[in-house]
């Protein structure tokens, strides 16, 4: 009785190490051991495609037995070497874990597996074309086809690109699946080939996987939108006042200063507002919470939205902020500049006017120079920022460094940058001339939100705001009685 | 009997497979399962604030089963939807991890709860907003509190804001803790939620983790007061030089030039500086190691640390070569320089003397050239080199590709912007009107560090010298008789 | 009776629980516990050089017990605080796990300590100085020395440096070994670490792993060869064209301008063409498929290695793009272009020839705009894509954002630069001053590769071809009656 026993307990064990879970009905039912002894239980692939090879090569590379399960299995093309292809109901029989490289559409065949699929763990790594082409998940879809199989979503975001060429190290999986055990045989088997994963949940979380692939930059559509709306706006009103004014006034044609002179203008009105239409939301949340009184109340919907997108308008407003500086270093190469020197020069010779223009103005030296150095230490901020906001170098920061840079560092940039924009037209404020046909420069009407922004940030560092807002921050609540109660909680 | 002995088994498997360890006193004591069953057993965190709040919705996304506890169940404000809310002592004892949002100040209450937590795991998130407020860590606090529960410091790097958002994926945590078991349950949880798990060892790391969200650069103070410092010692010296010179000397107001031409005479000088202290500590270990006669015995302390800071002395340096590049090209758009371009064109046709400057001088125009070129060309490996101290860059970096670059590539730029150095005073080097006041231009002192650099480096790579520092490096001893044996150790 | 078997099924859990297989022939062998219960099992290091040094140092961090085993215990120099020493004998006894940080010409006296080290796992961490030294991997000379040990290769790719400095977070490491209970006590241990583990498969992997650290950028030579072969040939068509033709026709000697106007000319060429034999393959590719009417005959081999040093190229083309930048920019501060443009002036007033080249040129100022306007915007394009080929950008990428950037994204910018290289050319190519010696200029050859790949692409654009295209991608074939059984692979 001693050695049945032990069989008993080494065959269960082999279950429960595998999956961490102890089986309530019977001790020796479903041994799903494969993960952990990979030399001996195979792997099945269903489906003989690029994605379905790729795995299967990564699989065998990592010590494991692979089966393929096709309909022809003699007439399927080339599977990777060491690895046997089987008629479907074979394969499905001699492993526990499938894995279903299968589209969709396809699908009808694994219900006629429903006896062979019995108590398995199916893993559907199947994507869509689009989205919302199908009422439910391919995977709740799967579930319904094979009710006794635990169905595992996942690795779908792997490409048999990344999978052929070793491009696996420490990317990041999601599953789900209604299955502890198997979610936990498919994530021990993913960190063997060396991927990071990350647990979902249900099957219900199915679809939400199944969308990841198909994302295309959601988070940037917002941010994009608004510098296309700016700079469309900006491009016709700069049109307007400078070259089209030049037309109907001066009768002067100078449409070639659209390309670079006028984008030049642009591009730096555009960035700058959106520089601080990044640091608008926190100055805005931090009014609300004193008004408030509290921080436990959600944000409104709105305002949440514009927090969750700061890093993609700032990142925006730094590819602006570059265009301007590569534009301006270009400034002297262009023919119309050389020629308008050189024009310059020789007008003023002919014409022995020559006395005033050539005196040194010390004033304009300066205010040149200022404003050229103020620009570089503003982009080279701005540079710095988008540095931090890199994912490797963001996650090397410490809670507080990261505090530091985006709001300390990210406040000192947008003053700088202001100041650049002050200085730009500073000795233009009170020249009538500025405002042609009633309308003010572009870079005043750039000015207005990042001024508005500053003020909001220096009333908020005021000593007797800053404390209210700071306690407000730590969990105390104005209109509560038993207010320090919450301030328990991080 | 056979059915006692499963199911006692099967309840015994399940805390092993958890834990990995053997509980050596009894057998079906503290079940910890939940991290391996998580549908089953509920987790509990104690603490509605925003750390609590965001730490339970991602559980939930996980499909674990979430209790708050609270001491007002019934107005603890909104909890993720899923969860529930109960009163301390009941969520305590329906769960058996427990995760501690609270700030220490509001620990007492868990002393009262010590019985209900008797044998728990209880995970300790806290963290304090200053360092050494508090004698003792949080975490060892909360051990002395309750000290029948397993205390596991850690997760206390994850802010609220990631929690929220989905930012986990593949960061890296610590923990630490004097139950193998405890820190296992955490381990498994956290990695099911895409957390990198750093295990510290015990509870006396406690501290050390709670000052990581504390933590300012402290790598990059040293290299930041060393650029600090000698930017103002080098802008003083020009401005004395330069600006004061001309004043006193020839009664002649140039301050205008402080703004951008001093500037960008001081930035190249201090990062070709910081750029060869980054390689100088790597000379004097070499000759340290030749001198000793072996590689066994520890560099003097100043050694090691400056070591320990290349990177960031290096990444300083970079980023003043940086503003030097930026300044540089903008040059010819400064109003001076325009001005000075116009005038000295005027000037010369007025006087007639119009045949000598305009003369081309070949020698000058191969100069300027070659100084430019190897300008542009150091810049461009300086920049390669801050690209491979990129966290994702380096890592990908095999240690012999690491090396090749940081060593070899590293001297060649050094190399490169110092030959541009020289090149920049190569006609000025014997000219006495250099020398005003008896002072060398900034320059030329800028230049001795790096020679000094390069010429120790060239020692090092004579044939003689490289064989036996080689042989120090794999592990031969001079002083020892028998030092073969050493060479043994990798 | 009850308790006799606890203990027993205690005793073997432990073991069940770190390997996760079972032991088939008896229960309570090798009892490998280690990674589980780490305060108890002590780690044996072999080798007290700086590797091993380091690494006890990490493993008692990590709160493991470490032992050393020295062949002169007590001379052996300073071990990490904690570490024990003792002889290779005893030290071997008392772990179960045993890292070998000795090089292998000295695994002899390994070979003597085989009783010691039967059914004990031993992790060959040595590396060899350079490739094909030895006929076999250390690893697989290991397992001959000690036939009855689990040799596990692997950790490797750590370096002595990276342990010392806690920089283990999240870097990926990799395992080979015949025994799966040891791969997963040394992958456990190294999770514990922070490691990131992947398990590629038995020891004949050694080999590979071996050369892992002595690898140099085996993917960027063949970019790195085709650039420098082409700026060489580029280099001297150009000096030919220009300086020697100067030289010889009109007895000019401007070479002065070798470098840095010629060296802008050979570097936006050779950027170009690389930047156009980046999308050429993928082009070539799509052709063969149609061609061939199924997408699963691999490539030719010339095109498989072509498409997968894609990414090299791109970067170096945009490092080329970049140089070519920074000299376009430089321009103007240049001695010989300052120079030119003062005596133009001077020798235009001096000879009264003024009226003519003072007119503006409109067409000239909108060609000149034009040209940088592209060139800006091809560079910001290019500097996009180089930017998510950063490996931590590339991997927050879903699929179709990846290939969002780098097929529709990449080929736009392609077109831009292409359409830079024309403009820049736009009324030389039809003057037959622009062909010297019957030579045509060098930006005219650069430009064919880009047009053929542009037209190629269009073509296949072209919506009959990329139905057909778009359909053989999914799966679909051509010369199989039966095709659409392939379609339901993935």
């Amino acid at each position: 009785m001693q050695e049945d026993l032990v069989c008993l307990i080494s065959a269960d064990r082999m279950y429960a190490s595998v999956s961490g879970k102890v089986p309530h009905e019977t001790v020796s039912m479903h041994p799903l051991g494969l993960a952990a002894a990979p030399e001996q239980q195979p792997l099945c692939i269903f489906g003989t495609g690029d994605l379905g090879r790729s795995l299967g090569q990564c699989l065998l590379q990592s010590g494991y037995r692979v089966l393929y399960g096709s309909r022809r299995p003699h007439t399927c093309g080339p599977v990777p070497e060491g690895a046997q292809v089987m008629s479907h109901v074979a394969a499905a029989q001699s492993a526990h874990l499938v894995f279903i490289c299968v589209h969709r559409e396809h699908y009808d065949f694994l219900k006629t597996l429903a006896p062979q699929l019995q108590g398995k763990v199916l893993v559907d790594l199947s994507n869509n074309l689009k989205k919302g082409v199908y009422p439910d998940a391919n995977a709740a879809y799967l579930q319904r086809l094979v009710p006794g199989a635990a169905v595992v979503k996942g690795l779908n975001t792997l490409s048999a690109w990344a999978l052929q060429n070793g491009l696996l190290a420490g990317k990041q999986v999601y599953l789900c699946g209604d299955s502890a055990e198997a979610k936990q045989a498919v994530a021990q088997l993913s960190t063997r080939l060396g991927l990071s994963v990350v647990d979902r949940g249900s099957l219900c979380a199915a679809r939400e996987l199944e969308d990841f692939p198909l994302r295309l930059f959601p988070e940037w559509r917002l941010p994009l939108r608004l510098a296309v709306g700016l700079t469309a706006f900006f491009f016709f009103y700069l049109l307007i006042r400078d070259v089209i004014y030049a037309y109907v006034e001066n009768d002067k044609d100078i449409s070639y200063r659209i390309l670079v002179s006028l984008a030049n203008k642009v591009f730096p009105i555009v960035s700058l507002i959106m520089l601080s239409l990044c640091y608008l939301p926190g100055a805005l949340a931090g009014f609300l919470q004193l008004y408030r009184g509290t921080k436990y109340r959600r944000f409104p919907d709105w305002l949440d939205r514009w927090m969750r997108c700061r890093k993609q308008l700032g990142l925006v407003a730094l590819g602006l902020a570059f265009l301007h500086a590569i534009y301006t270093l270009i400034i002297p190469i262009r023919y119309s500049v050389r020629h308008k020197l050189i024009s310059r020069v020789v007008d003023e010779l002919k014409n022995n006017k020559t006395t005033t223009p050539f005196d040194f103005d010390d004033t304009e030296a300066w205010g040149s120079d200022s404003l050229f150095m103020l620009g570089i230490l503003g982009f080279f901020l701005y540079f710095l920022l988008g540095l931090t906001s890199l994912p490797s170098v963001g996650a090397s920061l410490s809670w507080r460094e990261f505090t530091f840079v985006q709001s300390k560092l990210g406040h000192l940039t947008l003053f700088i940058c202001t100041a650049h924009g002050y200085l730009y037209g500073w000795n233009k404020f009170l020249r009538t001339s500025t405002y042609k046909w009633y309308t003010p420069p572009g870079y005043m009407l750039c000015l207005v939100v990042p001024s508005v922004v500053l003020v909001l940030k220096l009333l908020l560092l005021l000593p007797c705001v800053d404390r209210s807002l700071t306690r407000i921050r730590q969990g105390w609540e104005r209109s509560e009685p038993r207010g320090e109660t919450k301030a328990t909680n991080l």
